[in-house]
């Protein structure tokens, strides 16, 4: 028995939406392929936002807000970029309705000159900035961040994963030359890996992308990938080296130190609210989410067990009390964040409510625990012995002194499980094609768990890359990256047999 | 000679937009009707959200985000609702580009069935999610928020005031009956009068909009009104009691303690980027910007005398252990925000920067004040004695132990001019209609200033108020508000000459 109606075993997409539903994450709009993100789920991306926000600007970038709506010509600069993103952009032609034979319509008169894009990234119209504001080389570095919504019009949606609409931060600096650049975009990776890792408690693999998976209109993509409990592998951020190809569609120059006019070489990096996803498929049980504590709106959740009696209020004093002393702490670089839950329902229930949401310490007061100043709770992780809840009971002022070492341990031992999970399932030993046939079948149906393939190859490219991307497509797999921690030498290609140069990761992927 | 090119008294529209401009606030894009915010706005903009959400959470409301695109269909629910903002909305009409005859277009083939509405407000979508969520009584109050963009197309533009896209934050609650919803519409209002006055210290007069002046689909529209430096009226903020308009056109029922299904009541309150510019007519003088401090991003900038030589160095130093400092102390309720521009430029220059961006404190460090433990510095509130610059010398702990009230009585001082400039340009004594010409002309290009008149009236409704407010039209003029607080009695009505029941605010407004 479990908090879900289905279980991972059973049926991992499945249990994916249950969690989203039962943990009060998001649910899917009337507006179709997009969702609207309720509390638990809007309070995990705040946490997210404050601490990458924290981490940006430490690094000397600045905020800013640019137009959601993008001149249509603006794509139209730079080829890739435009073929990568127009079969899915939406498209706004109209700035008025009217009523027409009694409907309400887009008025003909409102016609736009020219139609306005929604972003689905913001190169183009950021680049355009650029090009006005940088004027010499004391103008360099410009380093910028936007939060934003963003749209890509996509046919198959799935929850935090893929959705119409969603929720990120786009990184995008201007530098003198390449090396200034790329330590930008390199920066930027191992910024999302430390808040991956070190906040989310998600494992990831920094490496570059092969040049057939490079975001339209870059010269070296960077990633970081995840291993979800299904073994399949999660994006889970992006850093860009653009080169000078954004710079050439849209003129960003600065007159150099000798007074030559010299071409920016420029950067974008993104994270978004997919990484919720992720959290939930690295960190989700059969009871729901366990939510990092240091993500977790709520770290230290009080439920008073409540009889609608008078000595009620006894009892909501006493955790009233205790949460404020609580909130007085620090745990894991930031202040507690407890809270009483005295909404109007069963104490059980509202149990159940929080197990499903992933609070990390879930206190249940009674009269008995208040008369005696002790405080009884379970942790989320090790919410189990056996089957059986395993609660604790502990004198209050202890509680207090221990419950920042028990988020702390919390948040260690996900990102250690989650980890050892990652690694153990990274296999190396594939010789050839066939090997990775055997090993992952056509497709994800059979039980068998599937990790990632760990194989050298001898980075072809051009239409040799393009073969070797369709008879990994045949078998539903893809390059992940090439991993910045390289071996010291190579076996042969897997795919033609000659002197490989490079170890990638392979792997199915949302 | 000031810091700006153009003065409040020359002309101040023009001097708006130089403060905009020459602060780094914002400036308009390619996109027409909509702006970029840059630096200094946006970091205004995230104060004024720090603090507003620190205050609509404890008061229970949760954070969500809904979609931005919104089913047309949606709007035709309640008609007055889709009257009001028909005229104004951006439409998405296609999903996919593609290249025809040489040219990217929106693709026929990828035309929306239902076309969708770029968010102008979303009474709709929150209205429907509530007819979802809401079963019982128990369920009652629902309180919610949301950080959003929003689009409203405006033929006229005027950077902050009105763009096509701008920044806000919209309340959406729903309650068991008139009292409750009320006692929300109510809290909002004050809320929104207690950070605009004590964070952004603009005064405002709080009161009730006239029956012409509701926003489309509300029973009653309370707002917060604030005089600018030429005497127009900002509407600073809004909050609606919706009765049970928009829960009867979605469904938003509940059922009630005897087991019946009664209509909910709903409010939706909003404040958004407008306060900005609000910020800047009521503080801003003809050196640029007087950031409050408590909004200011940065309280304390320290500009350090460098002079590209080896002593500069220990200059350096001296500058980032007094930020260090700094920092550590607290002031308006939270950690002082320090800051040493150590950007390559001439130091002049980096001090009338941030003079016109209105940084409170602005130290000028050179290798003297360092080598004698000093600080010199100006206030941006008492910047100038006659024409020259005032500047101060103290020791450096001592500027450190002063300096929390330095600021502290900076901001009272702001909110004490704006208090009283706004006090004595309401005027009384508007007996009639004529009255009113003989103030305020047809239009208010003569040079004399024009602040607010407060006259009684019967209160007219239906054609008798459209009556009113088109004799008002006629000399630009509008209601803006029936304050709260009003007289034990009433003379005649400034319209009609009958006995009045209420005082109420005209004035020219932006």
């Amino acid at each position: 028995m479990h908090a879900l109606k289905v279980t991972r075993a059973e049926d991992f997409p499945e249990w994916y939406q249950a969690v989203v539903r039962e943990a009060d994450l998001a649910e899917l709009s009337p507006t179709r392929g997009c969702m609207i993100i309720k509390p638990w789920g809007m309070g995990i991306w705040e946490r997210f936002v404050a601490e990458m926000d924290a981490r940006i600007r430490a690094a000397g970038h600045d905020n800013y807000y640019f137009p959601m709506m993008i001149p249509l010509s603006f794509f139209a600069k730079e080829a890739e970029h435009v073929d990568g993103f127009a079969k899915e952009m939406a498209v706004v032609t109209h700035h008025r309705l009217k009523q027409i034979d009694g409907t309400l319509k887009p008025d003909p008169d409102a016609e736009l000159t020219e139609p306005l894009i929604l972003r689905p990234t913001s190169e183009t119209i950021i680049g355009d900035a650029f090009s006005r504001w940088i004027k010499s080389y004391r103008d360099l570095p410009l380093k910028l961040n936007q939060w934003a919504n963003v749209v890509r019009w996509e046919m198959r949606t799935r929850m935090f994963l893929r959705t119409a609409e969603f929720l990120w931060q786009e990184g995008h600096t201007a530098h003198a030359d390449e090396a200034d650049a790329m330590e930008e975009t390199m920066w930027a990776l191992e910024m999302y890996r430390s808040v991956v890792e070190d906040v989310m408690a998600i494992p990831v693999i920094c490496g570059e992308k092969p040049e057939n998976e490079r975001f339209p209109g870059a010269d070296r993509t960077y990633s970081i990938e995840a291993m979800m409990q299904d073994g399949k592998a999660l994006q889970a951020g992006t850093s860009h080296y653009l080169g000078t190809h954004f710079a050439e569609a849209q003129n960003i120059r600065y007159q150099d130190k000798e007074g030559g006019q010299t071409l920016c070489h420029t950067t974008s990096w993104g994270t978004s609210t997919r990484l919720i996803g992720g959290m939930i498929m690295t960190h989700g049980d059969d009871d729901g989410l366990r939510t990092p504590p240091a993500m977790a709106p709520r770290q230290i959740v009080i439920v008073p067990m409540l009889r609608g009696k008078p000595e009620d209020a006894e009892l909501k004093q006493y955790c009233a009390d205790l949460v404020a002393e609580l909130n007085k702490g620090w745990a894991l670089g930031s202040p507690m964040r407890a809270y009483v839950d005295i909404k109007d329902a069963r104490p059980a229930d509202k149990r159940w409510d929080w197990v499903r949401r992933g609070a990390p310490l879930i206190c249940e007061i009674g009269p008995r625990d208040a008369a005696n100043g002790q405080v009884t709770f379970i942790k989320r992780n090790g919410l189990r012995e056996g089957e059986k809840i395993k609660s604790h009971s502990v004198a209050r002022a202890d509680f207090v002194t221990q419950a920042p070492g028990l988020l702390e341990t919390m948040q260690q031992e996900l990102f250690a499980e989650a980890k050892a999970r990652t690694e153990s399932n990274i296999r190396d030993g594939f010789n050839t094609f066939a090997d990775l046939e055997r090993y992952y079948g056509t497709d994800d149906e059979s039980a068998e768990f599937k990790g990632w393939a760990r194989v050298h190859w001898s980075r072809p490219t051009g239409a040799a890359l393009e073969e070797v991307g369709n008879r990994l497509k045949s078998l539903k797999l893809t390059i992940r990256n090439a991993p910045l921690k390289q071996p010291a030498s190579f076996g042969a290609c897997i795919f033609t047999g000659v002197p490989a140069v490079e170890e990638i990761l392979i792997a199915r992927a949302y």
